[in-house]
């Protein structure tokens, strides 16, 4: 039988409810009498493998309901991708504090790290319950109908496109906005739930998910300036040209890569600052202002989508009912998943490791128009009733001309 | 006496509450039985030489409140500044209209256009009463506490700081971000509203009010990084160097002006990478992150500080009883100033166009703390009431640390 520890972490980029997910685990663990100690590890695995954990059994439910509501990653996070000598590092430890049950709240990587320890365990022979609880703002995790984190991400980009379109028709021009998400377009597909009437923006929408073509760009750019007199453009930081090299990729020699291998494309107004040149020199257009909504998109504290937080608090108090009771009466490792069961409702499920970890997803064919450069209305339904209750609208005056005098 | 038409116009850039203020000023001048067509601009005083006025006095009360409700410039904004052949033509259009009253909503270049158009009416003895209702989300015109606009602005500013800090405090390293603000640091000093517990960010505060010495710069996020294991950091889009020339200058040949001669300093994220590149360069540090806030910092829908709106609204309604009644017992042209009475506490008042038109108030030395790089309590004790109610707050959990068993 395992032990009567539990060990918790948060790994990769954190989000505005991820807090939510940490104490579903520590209070829904707090019911059974069977868990001595539920410990938090800093910075994920990172804390496991320097020993540098924290007693939440200490915390208070009071606190704890008040870090579930503040955005960020409360335990801190790491960007650390275990191999096989950090796992046995990890072993080492959890083994040492008797810990029997380990909840990692991540994403792709994370998941992948779940993987690799669950294996390891496995081959140890060591009884580690192992459940990965997703959370990303990309939306990536394959088998999940979203992911914690991606509603809030999302009713922030839709609200901040929202509001610079009704900034773009009153002083009119270019306004080109980079919105992250590496392979996945679903956080910059989101600019579209900010457009109410039809000649609002975002009037064009480019995703990873199309391969990008700066001529077509800039014909469309025109071909929107022709008819709004303006334009509002939601670029993902992730668009490539058809060989599937990034677009900033080839603007800088000095890019970084993380410890996965990835490029760094947030932290920086690259991106934006090279469409609008092109634009300005193309196209002769004036006023062309571009920006980069970066890190504000997962952090901004005050956006928060009421169903996305109640989910991500679901998805850590579900990860403990399974690892201590099990689902569909098997007691197994696996990743909590969220699943669509009405308009709307969700439920939640535990699938096997290895059916999310280290997969991506990107959009489906059907929530992507057919000119590449919007979404359907199918996305749109997707994605309303994450967005949450209260989500702000915006008005306009109606049309009422008076007539000219002096040059009717 | 002045002619039964009104006209009401918004310049310059837009805030969260601009509508606020037109909406102030259509439903207060309907209680007066003298005016007979209340009419908008579309486009600032663009939209006047054009003859291309809507007839507000046409709307609903309903949606006329719902558009208060909604950032950006419902009429639509311009850049234009009227010279004295411009003004003539406002002249020309105005009287063939039997316009009598001119309100003019914008910060400091639209309160000289209606100095300027106020003077021309004068020497053309044409009975035009000209009154300009602030608005600016840079907090720069003089004679007044504060400016409706920029409390709004400034609650974006210090929610994005707190989230930022979070964020940062997960996954350590240095975060710059670029905040609004070409002479004046109050936009940038908001950050410091965000900061909660001591060893929260903004670590450190650039504002223009201060010479920005680049060595100094590294040497104080040196520093910070020390003694936190990380830095945010707040800088101004308009510091500049000893001999006050904007930093962001240094950078680039191709730089916009607009019709005002000023530099184009907001829709890039250059200065935040060429401070990020710098760090990296000469810190040896790997992880460091630059945002540029943007247009996000003026026109996010769904964050606006209750008593900037109630500000906002109060200076349009106070502008037409001003313009109907007069102010302390004096009819007379002017600009609505907002006066801070108590704590927190406003009322309103008339003050000369010249006294206020085209200057630029700078912050308060004792806003500033001695180091250059931080805000006083004074300046808290300042903003913070501003901010309205509902600011969202951030907690942490409180240390409990666990015994290490393997190096103990």
């Amino acid at each position: 039988m395992a032990g009567s520890r539990i060990v918790v972490a948060q790994g990769g980029g954190p989000t505005a409810v991820i807090n939510q997910s940490l104490v579903g685990v520590v209070l829904e663990a707090r019911r059974f009498g069977n868990v001595e100690r539920i410990y938090g590890a800093h910075h994920g695995v990172r804390g496991i493998i320097q020993e540098d954990f924290v007693d939440l059994t200490r915390e208070t439910s009071h606190n704890l309901e008040l870090v579930a509501a503040t955005p960020g990653s409360a335990l801190g996070s790491t960007r650390d991708k275990p191999d096989l000598k950090y796992c046995r590092q990890i072993f080492e430890v959890l083994r040492a504090h008797d810990v029997g049950h380990f909840f990692y709240i991540g994403g792709n990587d994370s998941s992948d790290t779940v993987r690799i320890v669950s294996e390891e365990a496995h081959k140890a022979a060591y009884p580690l319950r192992c459940i990965h609880i997703p959370k990303t703002i990309d939306n990536d995790l394959v088998a999940n109908d979203h992911t914690p984190g991606f509603p809030s991400a999302a009713r922030f980009v839709a609200q901040a496109f929202a509001g610079a379109n009704l900034d773009n028709a009153a002083l009119p021009g270019v306004y080109v906005a980079v919105v992250m998400g590496r392979n996945a377009g679903f956080l910059t597909a989101a600019s579209a739930l900010g457009k109410k009437f039809p000649d609002d923006g975002p009037h064009l929408i480019y995703l990873p998910e199309r391969d990008f073509s700066l001529d077509a760009f800039l014909a469309d750019v025109k071909a929107a300036c022709d008819r709004h007199g303006r334009c509002v453009v939601a670029v993902s930081e992730g668009i490539h040209d058809a060989s599937g090299r990034p677009v900033l990729a080839q603007l800088s020699q000095r890019l970084e890569h993380d410890a996965h291998g990835n490029l760094q494309l947030s932290g920086t107004g690259a991106l934006a600052d090279l469409l609008c040149e092109h634009i300005k020199a193309a196209l002769g257009i004036k006023r062309v202002r571009g920006d980069t909504f970066g890190y504000l998109q997962r952090s901004f504290i005050g956006c928060v989508s009421d169903v996305d937080a109640r989910e991500a608090r679901e998805v850590g108090e579900k990860a403990v009912q399974f690892a201590m009771w099990g689902w569909q009466g098997e007691v197994a490792d696996g990743s909590v998943a969220i699943k669509r069961t009405g308009f709307y409702s969700a439920d939640y499920e535990l699938l096997p490791l290895a059916a999310v970890a280290g997969k991506t997803r990107a959009m489906d064919d059907e929530f992507i128009a057919p000119s590449g450069t919007d979404v359907t209305d199918a996305f749109r339904m997707y994605l309303r009733p994450l967005l949450g209750s209260g989500m702000p609208d915006a008005y306009r005056l109606r049309p009422a001309p008076v007539p000219r005098v002096l040059r009717p």
